[in-house]
C-alpha cells in the first residue's frame, strides 16, 4: 500500500470541507472535524478517519440529520438532558461535553446526557478537549448491541465505550475503552492484518470460542471483558446514558422511523480547581 | 462445622452492642451495624460479618478512630469534600452517601468524597440504601495496593471497588466488584474451600501464573481484570476518590502517624425523578 503524507492542519480543513459537502453547516462541520482530527492524531489505527466513509453514507441517505436542532428537554441544577435530533454523534457528544463543563463551572460537577444521538467515534477526543480546559471529565456512550454472554446466541447489550483524560506537568493519561475484550473497530484491524485473537474474546456461530477474528465478526458474539464484571459495567454505562436520557436501550437498534439515532451519550465534568485549589490536582 | 441459626433482627442489635463495646457511640454503631446487616443478608460468603474481627482489632489498638469528627473541608455547589478523621470506612462512606443524596435533592446530581477513611466493606450496602430512597447512586473506594501488572514485582494500585444498584417493579440489580479478577476476600474463600483459580487471576512469587490461590495470597500479585482495561478503570476510581479528595494514593498505605486512614470513598447520586419524571426510570 502506498503511503500518503498528510499535514495535520490541512487534514482539519479538508475534513471540514468534506463534512460541509455532506450537508453540515460550517460550525457543525468544524466541531466534527475537530473530533476526527484529535482521534486521528492519536495514531491508534482504528476509530479515526477510517470511520468517516460510513458517516457520509448515513448523511447522504438521510439516516442521520446533518443539521440537528439539539434541544434541552429536562434536568435540574447541575444535571441536564438533551435530545440530539438524530444528529451526528460527534456533534451531540461535544454538545454535552461543553454543557457538562458549563454546569461544573457553576455547580462544581456537571452531568449532561443526550439521547437520539449517533456513534460518537471514541471517548478520548472529548475528554482530552475538556482536560485542556481544566476539567476532569468522563465521557461514555450507549451503543447498539455489541456485547454477548457465554451461552447467549446474540448480542444483548452495547459494548458501551467509556473514557477519561488527565495530565500533570510531565505526563498525561488517556483512557478509552469499551467493555468487550475487543471493539468492532479493533476486531476489524485484526482481520485486516491477518492476526489471530485470544480465544476468550468472542464466539463463533456455534457459540464456541475461536481464535479467528472473522468468525466473531460473522457471529457478532463479542464477549464482555472479565465476564460478569465487564457486562455489569456495560449495564452501568447503559443506566448512566440511555436509561437516564430516556433513549433507546439494550438491542432497540432502530427507531420506529427507520432513522438511526439509537445512541445516547453522557459527559460528567468535575471542576477540579474548586475542589482542591489550583495546582493540587496532579 | 456446626451451623448456628441467627435471626436477622437480633443480628443487627448484637452488632450494634458489639461495636459500642469497641468504643463507638450508639449512633455510629447503629450505622455500621446496618452496613454489616445488609452485606450479610446478601449471602455472598465474603465481605460480610467475617470482616468484623479485624475491625475490632484496629479499633482496640487505636489504629482506627471509633468516634471520628467527620468534617467538610472543601467543595462547591453539588460537590463536597470531607475528612473522615480516620473513622471506620463504613461510617465515612455512609456519611458521603447521605451527603450525595442531599446534594442531588438540591442540584439534581450530588458528588461527595471523603479522605482519611478506612475499608468500607463493599459498595452494595450503600448503593442499595440509596436506591431505596429513590436515587441512582454509584459508590467507589480507593483501597491500599492490591492490584499488580504482568511484569511488576509488587502491587501498585488499589483494586478499588465500585458498585451501583437499580430496581424496577419486578426485578432488582446489585453490582459490586473490584477491578482485580479476584478480591482478597474472594481469594480467601477459594483457599478456605480448597479450590483452584484460573491461572490469569494472579502470579506467584516468581511472577509466574498459578492456579493455587495461596500462591497469590503469599505473593500479593493480584492481576487486573482484562489487563490494561481493568488497570485503567482502577486508576479512574483512584482519580475520582483519593486524588480528588486529596487522600493517600497508589501504595501510600500508611500515614506518617502510623495510624490507618489510607482509604478514600466517593458517592455520586442522581436524582432520577427530577431528570425523567416519576415512574419513568425502570
Amino acid at each position: 500500500m502506498e503511503k500518503i503524507k498528510v499535514y495535520a492542519d490541512q487534514l482539519k480543513k479538508n475534513l471540514t470541507d468534506a463534512l460541509c459537502s455532506h450537508g453540515l453547516d460550517k460550525e457543525g462541520a468544524a466541531v466534527v472535524a475537530g473530533v476526527y482530527y484529535r482521534a486521528t492524531l492519536r495514531g491508534v489505527g482504528h476509530h479515526e478517519i477510517d470511520s468517516l466513509p460510513d458517516r457520509y453514507i448515513y448523511l447522504d441517505n438521510g439516516q442521520t440529520n446533518p443539521r440537528p436542532d439539539i434541544k434541552k428537554i429536562g434536568g435540574m441544577g447541575a444535571m441536564e438532558l438533551y435530545d440530539g435530533d438524530n444528529g451526528m454523534g460527534e456533534l451531540c457528544t461535544m454538545h454535552v461535553t461543553e454543557k457538562s463543563m458549563d454546569l461544573a463551572k457553576e455547580h462544581g460537577i456537571g452531568f449532561a446526557t443526550i439521547r437520539n444521538s449517533n456513534h460518537f467515534l471514541a471517548a478520548a477526543p472529548y475528554t482530552e478537549y475538556a482536560e485542556e480546559k481544566g476539567f476532569f471529565t468522563t465521557v461514555m456512550s450507549k451503543s447498539p448491541a455489541g456485547l454477548s454472554l457465554p451461552g447467549a446466541d446474540k448480542d444483548l447489550m452495547g459494548n458501551n465505550p467509556f473514557g477519561y483524560s488527565a495530565s500533570a506537568d510531565d505526563s498525561s493519561l488517556l483512557f478509552d475503552i469499551c467493555f468487550a475484550y475487543s471493539s468492532y473497530g479493533k476486531m476489524g484491524k485484526y482481520i485486516k492484518e491477518g492476526k489471530s485473537i485470544p480465544e476468550y474474546w468472542g464466539r463463533d456461530k456455534e457459540g464456541k470460542p475461536t481464535t479467528n477474528p472473522q468468525d466473531v465478526m460473522d457471529s457478532q458474539l463479542f464477549m464482555p471483558m472479565a465476564e460478569h464484571k465487564g457486562f455489569g459495567l456495560a449495564i452501568w454505562v447503559e443506566m448512566m446514558s440511555s436509561v437516564l436520557a430516556g433513549g433507546n436501550i439494550l438491542n432497540q437498534d432502530e427507531n420506529e422511523t427507520g432513522l438511526r439515532g439509537n445512541y445516547s451519550q453522557t459527559a460528567i465534568s468535575i471542576n477540579v480547581e474548586k475542589l482542591l485549589g489550583p495546582g493540587e490536582f496532579s
